[in-house]
């Protein structure tokens, strides 16, 4: 029998269906990587793209030129600029703004055809030090209220880059996902004076049966209510609402339980995506706290930072769409055991 | 400059793109339709399919027999299932309930290759009638608290069936795209003491722009929030939150005029998808007031059922998926323009 399963943070039902589809039943067209010739992101072409925001490189190299082992660099076709003013208004009876924000690329690596999860520890311990140092800048700017890191595989086929990045987008609103899940965490905390991301992890740690990985730091696991086949949470165990608080410790730690999920996820999807499997993360953190009008209490113990990683194996129909009732064909305990039991 | 809209109805903000694409610049990939012959919906294998619910059909014809215009079956692979109770429960922290519901397969036509738009006009009544009679009948059951019907396109590649249908899915919760438009316009007749789809009638007519046709019942426009490019919504002049409440007049009326839109998107996309533009559409109205229990006040004066068609242009990249903050690739006053002018 399939089966209604709430989504408490997003405040919606999803579906489960009772004959979980196997990883081979999914398919997907996937287009071709670009060539690296044509990569003005490689080591070499620096001065090809925009004049770099920050890098990390080796001792005694200069600014946009090689020697980076991660950089960042502001978007080539922005969706957020970060001049003038929001000019917040009505329209007739609408609202609209300015799109004010920031925009920018976070190369993960100087090479081109390396898969996040073949980075080796190091470099994506980089990575991860990359988005905190852009996130904690960024934070400054009181006109920002959200920001938003994501990433699609590099073979997306309607991603612009092949060369392995990552996004950040810092924008004037908390966009409505966000704004869900805080709402519903907070209506939890206002109820039960738990966070509803820490009595998740207990949660998930009791049963078990949902759980993929798991290290001193960090809970790698399927949502009881995910809303794509093979959606995989990474959560610190420590309770923390913002990323930018993320530890040395702590990011060694996730550095290595990310690497090994998405090699899994690979390893399981091998047959059927003989290239790469297409997938998109992105990192839940908690809104801008430092401008005042923030009307989300600045202590924080409401909200939990995490990063849900989502494969691209599906598409959705009308119903889906109109709804926004989703069809699970993948259990998340079965999607939990694959994951779990692959080398 | 982009630009920043909020959506007043599913409180969400979107970015509309300075620059707009046009029809030609979309492209996806497009599946070929199932041969005619493997087909048991069509006229003629009445008895391969599941016994039908009710039927329009030609006098003196028999239920399950060759004869009928419109027919609805139950589904083949149903999400939801009439028999059986809800065992709303706990599970640790978490929440579930059995799939009870219903799901049925409105075949449109006994052709196999006909598109919607080119059904003609009476055909598309029977349609109509058959969604509004599918509806009344459904929501005599009180554990149901929501109707949605929704199509794809038949050559749509994530559809299951090629033969012109539309889907039924009668659900025990409210979806959350649904709470979200019903909340918004709960609280904007709260504060305005009027429905804020009759408001947003007004001012697309005073405006004009976004505008695509107008009949003597209905308005066919781009919102002004669209989330998808392309995007259309019908709706009925006259306030009524709840669709089974349309009369015989405007049935008519709706029929011509969503015949027409789809002819519309179809011409204007036709180079770029020859054999036909991929969309989906759902009928968007009231909740089952039927049962007691039902929280939205039965008046209804807050709601105002539509339309949505959505074209299936684009796909959603991870910095979309993670916030819900939808990238809009042409603007709704552009859209509107293409789609007005064409013949």
């Amino acid at each position: 029998m399939h089966e209604l399963r709430k989504d408490i943070l997003l405040g919606r039902w999803i579906e489960v269906l009772s004959e979980s589809k196997e990883p081979s039943e999914y398919h997907l067209h996937i287009g071709k990587g670009s060539a690296e010739r044509s990569c003005i992101l490689c080591s070499g072409r620096e001065n090809e793209t925009p004049r770099e925001i920050t890098s990390v490189r080796k001792p005694g190299t200069l600014p946009n030129t090689p020697g980076w082992w991660v950089r960042a660099i502001p978007s080539f076709n922005p969706l957020f600029r970060v001049e003038g003013d929001l000019n917040r208004r009505g329209v007739g009876i609408y609202d609209r703004m300015n799109n004010i924000g920031a925009n920018e690329v976070l190369i993960e690596s100087p090479e081109h055809n390396v898969r996040p999860e073949d980075m080796g520890l190091e470099q994506m311990i980089r990575v991860i030090r990359l988005y905190r140092d852009r996130i904690v800048d960024l934070n400054k700017d009181l006109r920002l209220r959200y920001i938003l890191i994501s990433k699609n595989s590099i073979l997306d086929p309607w991603d612009t880059f092949f060369h392995p990045v990552s996004f950040l987008v810092a924008i004037p609103v908390i966009p409505k996902k966000i704004k869900d899940e805080l709402e519903n965490a907070k209506q939890y905390y206002d109820y039960k004076e738990r966070c509803i991301f820490c009595d998740i992890i207990r949660e998930e740690l009791r049963v078990g049966e949902r759980i993929i990985l798991e290290t001193r730091n960090f809970l790698c696991f399927c949502p009881y209510a995910s809303t794509f086949p093979f959606e995989s949470w990474i959560i610190p165990k420590r309770h923390s609402c913002d990323f930018q608080e993320i530890s040395d410790e702590e990011i060694e730690d996730m550095g290595f339980i990310l690497m090994n999920v998405l090699k899994k996820m690979r390893t399981i999807f091998k047959k059927e995506f003989k290239t790469e499997l297409p997938f998109s993360y992105f990192l839940h953190t908690a809104p801008n706290r430092v401008p005042r009008r923030n009307h989300w209490h600045t202590l924080g113990d409401d909200y939990h930072w995490h990063l849900e990683i989502v494969p691209r194996l599906i598409r959705r129909n009308g119903f889906e769409l109109g709804s926004g009732l989703f069809i699970l064909t993948t259990s998340p305990e079965k999607a939990a055991k694959y994951l779990r039991e692959v080398g």
